[in-house]
């Protein structure tokens, strides 16, 4: 009780709680790694060799762990690329060195690294750094429902570089930006499903990676929907969206946890995100 | 004759021949611009006022035919806002102000300013300006089979922030990373294209905007396929993408000049280009 103090009224870069501070501290460890490893020069024609993604994704995910198992050891540990280690407190960090992966590669910088922070199986700190272009959101869930890990009353806030920020109203679908990985993403068993949607948004965009959750949350995208993701790629989104104003459900409009399935849904307003659900 | 010097040998920001010059100066005030009106809200519920995309679109285009109309009164302008001035010479600029306007609406920094010069009807010079993240690519072509433009044997040279550039080898499609708009931008009369050609890749790509076709010139991108696109689009492309070693035709194989089609077909190795012009 009262170990984990994850908003404060003037929260800032230089003026964190702990838990905060130490999110911060691990993506600026993951941006160095990052950075030095993103357009290094990788020939196609070489099969033996580890890209440069692949090397920055595993030392970034290594360096990581090390800092959460020497300053938090009773935390626990789900890695994209080294898997579980159990909570021993019920505090879980939730860790995609390079969301992105094939952004990296290609050279665009919309790729980041996440990092969220899990209570029991609810999402209640979520970061998301994009190296490249020092942009980072940060979002932390309030004080309503939770045993621990925050103050008592205190609303969920979002924040990009450091300051406030708010999802956008957009009450009807067909004003809405929509945003998805690429169109078979979210096909499934029906075809004509992203064609649906498709047509009834104002138009849509791909391949944002994270940083379209980041954007949504920023209120200048109106809509995300994707599937087949790991927990690594959701878990750190959710209190980024949630802390702005949005939603982000699964697809059938359960809350996004650690036992939750790999679809996502989310969005700004009540309204475009109903219309949307319904159409999937 | 010899009126444009296109190209010398140590060409930089600093160094540069006159036409070079005043494509970098029209290039920063384009930036200034599109800076300004970047990530401003938009109030998407409300239909009645232009968005920030279009007056900066606008805005921009009226800047650029103003220089071009005061510096050199006998040159053509074929801009996407405000229509073709018939050139007095033979040269032509070519003006996108703002490419890839989803991505500036949403606030992803992957639009760009596109700027192309074309004596008679085929591209000489092409620069792409992504203004948010300082990127600038530059090409220009060699003096073989031009009467006028650059020094008689010159080679084509591309170059982004100054440096000079190049397209990496990728003989065979299985390797190669594919870029494009999206998927149904390639369909046409034929469904199955796209799908032909994203199993045959090693991975496809969406939605990168001119700043694909910078990153195929980096040699981080080997093959980018489009259709649908108009000559503000692609005319700036052809001098960064040959100067830097690539290939870009038509779909049938043909140079993209002022006269040509709305199809693309750029890769960074002859073994790819060949392979995937004839699957499409």
């Amino acid at each position: 009780m009262g170990e984990i103090i994850l908003f404060s009224e003037n929260m800032t870069h230089n003026n964190d709680p702990d838990f905060i501070k130490f999110a911060h501290k691990m993506a600026d460890v993951a941006g160095e790694i990052a950075r030095q490893y993103f357009r290094t020069p990788f020939d196609v024609e070489q099969k033996s060799d580890d890209s440069p993604v692949t090397i920055a994704d595993r030392m970034i995910e290594q360096r990581l762990r090390e800092m959460i198992e020497a300053q938090r050891p009773q935390d626990g540990i789900l890695g994209e690329e080294f898997g579980h280690k159990p909570t021993g407190n019920g505090l879980t960090w939730v860790l995609d060195p390079i969301d992105g992966t094939k952004s990296f590669t290609v050279g665009r910088p919309t790729f980041g690294t996440l990092i969220g922070l899990c209570e029991d199986t609810k999402p209640v700190l979520g970061l998301i750094d994009q190296p490249v272009l020092h942009e980072r959101w940060l979002g932390v869930t309030g004080g309503s429902g939770y045993e621990r890990g925050c103050e008592r009353g205190a609303a969920s806030k979002a924040f990009f570089n450091g300051k406030p920020i708010h999802t956008r109203p957009c009450a009807e679908l067909k004003q809405a930006v929509f945003g998805t990985g690429s169109p078979s993403q979210i096909s499934r068993d029906d075809h004509a499903r992203f064609d649906r949607l498709d047509r009834a948004a104002r138009y849509t965009v791909y391949q944002g990676d994270c940083y379209f959750y980041g954007l949504l949350a920023n209120g200048s995208l109106d809509l995300i929907i994707e599937d087949q993701l790991g927990l690594y790629d959701f878990i750190a989104l959710v209190p980024i969206i949630e802390g702005a104003g949005g939603i982000i459900t699964d697809w059938r409009g359960r809350p996004k946890t650690l036992d939750g399935d790999p679809s996502v849904i989310a969005a700004g307003d009540e309204g475009v995100y109903s219309t949307a659900k319904d159409l999937l």
